[in-house]
């Protein structure tokens, strides 16, 4: 999406010179640096140190990572230790093992030669195929705000919740929870968002806050606690969220929180939609609560909070006495029964198995 | 309660010098800081400055501060301007007004020369009588954990969840949901604390994670988004919480996020207690959604947060995009429906207009 009227993609080719470029996201939302990658290393740190993040976006990067290395060394020596290098950066992220191992099965079956160009080609039908999802999941996403704003005084923006980061820059562009949003403002319609800013790690404060501030779409920062006081004010007409994983019977694991705000919606009467590309559907999971194992991460995010100083720099503070402990679980599940609906690239579904079925009966044997 | 094994109130009169001592309460987490307060000017400074805060402990501040400037001048005047000046600190809270009204009415009908023994003694008899409530309130919440404690194996403590700090340095000493918890310690019955960090002043992960630190009594800081997924895995047993305003039937408005606590609470069967001393019961409102107007606060405080540099320096940081608006709604509205009950001096009283006028019969004309 665009950045003060530039469109950008997350990762892109430069038209002059070839690299492959990226937006390093570590020093959102303060700065705004674009770097190449130029060495399978510096691809590994990217994805290691979370200059790029977001599951297609991962998946995206290692493809453009093993490209970039085939033109250096086209071995097979070269493809598996630039899948081993690539892989362990983040080894639980699925679109980075399954993008690697489309590269490596393609790549094998073609000469030494060839391997350069094909593995460029393939890393950006990959890329593309991801900004084509997220185009699907806005178009029928958009019909959802479109009906709500027919009921809306002229001019009167549809009120739009979001919590977390499911945005253009998680993904290589329009990002899934956002290309409804975007697709809505394309098409002349009012919208405001309420970006929850998504403590711990304050993703909706530092990423969805700066692509909406970056792209001119309407918006607040809100704290965490406010969505519910928001919605029993007739303030929310609709809540967007993303999912990391979506089980078979439509349980949503999400950023920590996005099942209070589920919670606030039903209470309210509020329509609360989960966007996301069918990879991310697990269909070998039913209940979300029980089967979904959930990590909990360092105390410090919890006890620090990251941000801008006076002076420009970036830094962190401790917001708490020392001593203190802190327990920090990641995400959590809403299950279906709130869940209003399933936004995919191939329409919205039930939160149910028979709902997720009918979209995608080619599962039909596998969601026993 | 305790403060590294000393025993302090939140405001008392030195033994050896008579002058009246407060916390400063603006240093916490980071630094414990006791000053006198000297001059009717000073007690000024405090409360408009929230040295101190918390209504309990404003009202007890504002009658030391009446008997402080009495010693200095007990004229008719004098009294007056005290008045005036500690009213005009925080003019809506109605426990500062209720002490100074008291203070006056009180002294205004004797002989200036026994004013100032007079005042100071009703200072200290208004402080007493808030420790008294707030050790009531912890007798009676006791029993609820007590209860509980039962169901579990031996050792195993009783987990409570709270949010905000209705602690014992927002009173002047047991604090109102905290009461209940540190007389469960003292009772021997283990227990640990979810202690919402409570963005965005984050009272949480200042205020009672200091109190609870200090005093030794286990817990852990959460980010307000983890008590859903805490009360799902069957890790919270109980939540307690404070109110700035109950009404007549038991709608309770409090810090911002409570009502998605209660939310989380009842869809996972988890007892909703709030406790609160009878002078916070506004008998005059009765739908608390429609009828409490909830004051928008600054934007910074979303758009920034406090906490503590490596050097030990307190400072804040800014968290979002420059440009990107906060909406910063301070307090929420939770519907009796979902509140298992409301601890009070008297008892525990069903959240409704019946409940409440068990407990307070004198009310009955007064709740038409």
């Amino acid at each position: 999406m665009k950045v003060d009227g530039t469109h950008y993609r997350a990762i892109w080719r430069d038209a002059d010179t070839g690299e492959v470029m990226i937006l390093d996201q570590r020093w959102l939302p303060h700065n705004f640096h674009v770097v190449p990658l130029k060495t399978l290393d510096e691809f590994a740190v990217a994805i290691r140190d979370m200059w790029v993040r977001g599951a297609p976006l991962i998946g995206a990067t290692a493809a453009y990572g093993v490209a970039v290395e085939m033109a250096r060394d086209a071995s097979d020596a070269s493809l598996d230790n630039a899948w081993d290098v690539l892989h362990e950066t983040r080894p639980t992220a699925i679109n980075l093992r399954w993008a690697l191992d489309d590269m490596r099965e393609r790549l094998r079956g073609t000469p030494e030669a060839d391997r350069p160009a094909l593995a460029m080609k393939r890393a950006g039908e990959i890329a593309d195929e991801d900004v084509e999802t997220n185009r699907m999941i806005g178009v029928h996403g958009l019909e959802i705000i479109r009906e709500i704003a027919k009921t809306k005084k002229p001019g009167e923006p549809v009120n739009i919740l979001t919590h977390c980061n499911a945005g253009w820059i998680a993904t290589v562009d329009w990002g899934t929870a956002t290309s409804p949003i975007y697709q809505a403002v394309e098409a002349g319609i009012p919208v405001h968002v309420w970006v929850d800013e998504t403590r711990p790690r304050n993703q909706g404060a530092q990423l969805t806050a700066w692509e909406l501030n970056s792209h001119g779409i309407p918006h607040h920062l809100v704290v965490d606690n406010a969505g519910g006081h928001l919605m029993q004010h007739g303030q929310v007409d609709l809540v967007i969220v993303g999912t990391d994983r979506t089980t078979a019977r439509g349980d949503v694991c999400n950023k920590i929180g996005t099942y209070l705000k589920a919670l606030a919606a039903r209470d309210n009467g509020i329509p609360f939609y989960v966007a996301l590309p069918s990879t991310t559907i697990d269909w070998t999971v039913d209940d979300g609560v029980k089967e979904i194992p959930i990590e909990n991460r360092h105390e410090s995010e919890v006890t620090r909070v990251f941000g801008k100083l006076e002076d420009g720099s970036v830094t962190s503070v401790q917001i708490s006495p020392d001593g203190t402990p802190g327990e920090n679980p990641a995400f959590d599940v809403t299950p279906a029964r709130l869940v209003t609906g399933l936004i995919t690239e191939r329409g919205v579904a039930a939160a149910s198995r028979e709902g997720l079925l009918g979209l995608f009966p080619e599962r039909q044997t596998t969601a026993a």
